[in-house]
């Protein structure tokens, strides 16, 4: 039998793993911070209408352009962003790739502050893009000071600040992202993946738009549109920016029917933040849950929690999933992540976390 | 306005311009190879019926492995395959780009053997792999003599040959493609993007995998399937060499609704082959029309013709546009490249060229 070793592998990849965040069938499947929601009958039904429709024409190549999704996109956006300011692909995973292929390559580097989400220098992988790592301050924050100076230590390319944090949750502000942006030439990604579930009054770093054509913020449909398994992701940018990601797209990469699909659920954006509404206010009975229990919980513009205090946290993950509720363990010392799910959810991963608190907490 | 030269652009994409098959529209579409068919309804119907039943979940993300969706395509394909032999990716340019990504990359080198598939070294340029280009016998035509001179001159890491050839519709023997695999240790990716419409005994490169663990048979749905629209590309090959894939793709790649969707398709493969029988009657019927009107057809196992003996290419190109037919110039001295259509296209085809002809034909 041929193994791995015996065929002619590009050398940095000998020995790697393939990404494996577990696919367990779990009651309470609360570890990749999906939306645990199903989409409205209502929606789904126009989806699948529109879908329908595409399926006339699949037999010709899809729009390489995706003009109608392009016009949707900003205008769900606003922010008076043009269609030319958009760009979308297959997951942000993609979207992302083809910054750091237009961006990025041999002899350029990424700069990430972990923890942070992280696939990001894997992604860089795949265009040879080398990873450095930013240091963040106290509580996993990250102040201007602390951007620049990292910034100006290990001289990136490319910068991806995501904002929110993942997995930590936590905000990030506004002027770190304007002083980032001024501390270099390079460009600057900031990955909003989970916008929809911060404050309403909180600003997107979409504002900071105008004058700044090396900036792009990235989005995805996975979280708030409850729409992971469609694979929409997408950013908005100068448009000259944009143009650039042309560059290394492969053609035609955003099928029809994708393209369909995503424009039904944007058609229903407002029933779709109705639902992002109700997982804020789990999110929030989650993290007093929590803290009523003893726990640190990192403040939360997402959808998710990372709590800490945990004195044993594979121990406590394993007496959770023995109770059916898969939570994430991201290897951060005394600590785990949750995502928010529905009320009844909430109500198991509370009641769990009851029960195994003697195992599981600090103090 | 910014413009893409204020970006720090990679410095080997400065001076680049995205893909632009001219997406014009025009009664008669035959440019790009597409299958001018649309789907039957009662396959459209089944593929709804499915691509809804995957919305119920399409909050979740897909399943990574996509493992149903490779069991129908090794059914499909036969050949005693397991769905650990199988790939599939968006387009069978994402399945090269894996090829490229795990098996190419900077200092490692591609060879194509022109005219062929254009696209082969943009996609290699993405993971940063040299090209070179292999030369052809008379006629497009390659024996394994050539084959093997020309490995042994370009010292490949990868190598592809498109079997049936595009733009050119040739078939090519197995024992060129067995001839080439011995003589290099490196990959060697048979595209059978045109697999469908060879002859019925003809065999597939599928037959040379067992004991050739460096070797890839790519296919697509886009044109037996009539299905470029869906974007569904995908490869057979030893297990180990589907490994090396898994490590460069990004998680999740192919969308809940796009397995779906593949899966109603592949239900209905026989009467998806019976459309394919009458698009080759039609390619037939075109290449007598060309050959009585003087041109020289190259022989095709494919979708398409290529033929030659025009005296003036561009002007034929844009007689054939006035008249409502779009076919594809691809610089080729002398010739034009026409797919296969339906009857009336064909007849419509036909029509023009007949009317055409005094400024068309060399003879």
């Amino acid at each position: 039998m041929t193994s791995l070793a015996d065929l002619p592998l590009r050398p940095d990849l000998v020995g790697r793993t393939a990404y494996g965040a577990p696919m367990l069938h779990v009651p309470v499947t609360l570890n990749t911070n999906e939306n645990t929601h199903p989409v409205p009958d209502a929606v789904r039904a126009d989806i699948v209408a529109r879908v329908a429709d595409a399926l006339g024409t699949v037999n010709r190549y899809p729009d390489r352009e995706f003009t109608e999704l392009r016009e949707a996109l900003a205008a769900y956006l606003g922010h008076d962003l043009a269609p030319e300011q958009v760009w979308a692909a297959n997951g942000s995973n993609e979207v992302l790739q083809h910054v750091f292929q237009a961006f990025g390559g041999p002899g350029r580097t990424l700069l990430t502050f972990p923890p942070t989400y992280s696939m990001y220098p894997n992604y860089a992988a795949t265009s040879f893009t080398a990873v450095a790592e930013g240091r963040r301050d106290e509580r996993f924050e990250l102040s201007a000071e602390t951007v620049v100076a990292e910034i100006r230590r290990t001289r990136p390319d490319v910068v991806v600040i995501a904002a929110p944090n993942n997995p930590t949750g936590t905000p990030v502000a506004l002027d770190v992202l304007e002083a980032a942006y001024d501390a270099f030439d390079g460009v600057l990604v900031v990955d909003e993946a989970y916008a929809e579930f911060m404050p309403a009054e909180a600003p997107s770093a979409l504002t900071l738009l105008p004058g700044r054509p090396r900036l792009a913020v990235a989005r995805t449909m996975s979280k708030a549109f409850a729409f992971a398994g469609a694979r929409l992701g997408y950013l908005a940018a100068d448009p000259a920016f944009v143009d650039a990601l042309r560059l290394v797209r492969l053609p035609y990469h955003l099928s029809a029917i994708t393209q369909a699909a995503a424009l039904g659920a944007l058609a229903h954006a407002p029933e779709m933040m109705r639902m992002v509404e109700d997982i804020r206010q789990q999110r929030d009975r989650m993290a007093e849950g929590l803290r009523s229990l003893g726990y640190d919980v990192a403040p939360s513009w997402t959808n998710f929690l990372l709590f800490s205090g945990v004195d044993d946290p594979a121990a406590l993950w394993r007496g959770l999933l023995e109770r059916g509720v898969l939570v994430r363990d991201l290897a951060i010392p005394g600590a785990l992540r949750v995502s928010a799910g529905t009320a009844a959810e909430t109500d198991a991963f509370l009641d769990a976390m009851r029960a195994l608190t003697p195992i599981g907490a600090a103090r």
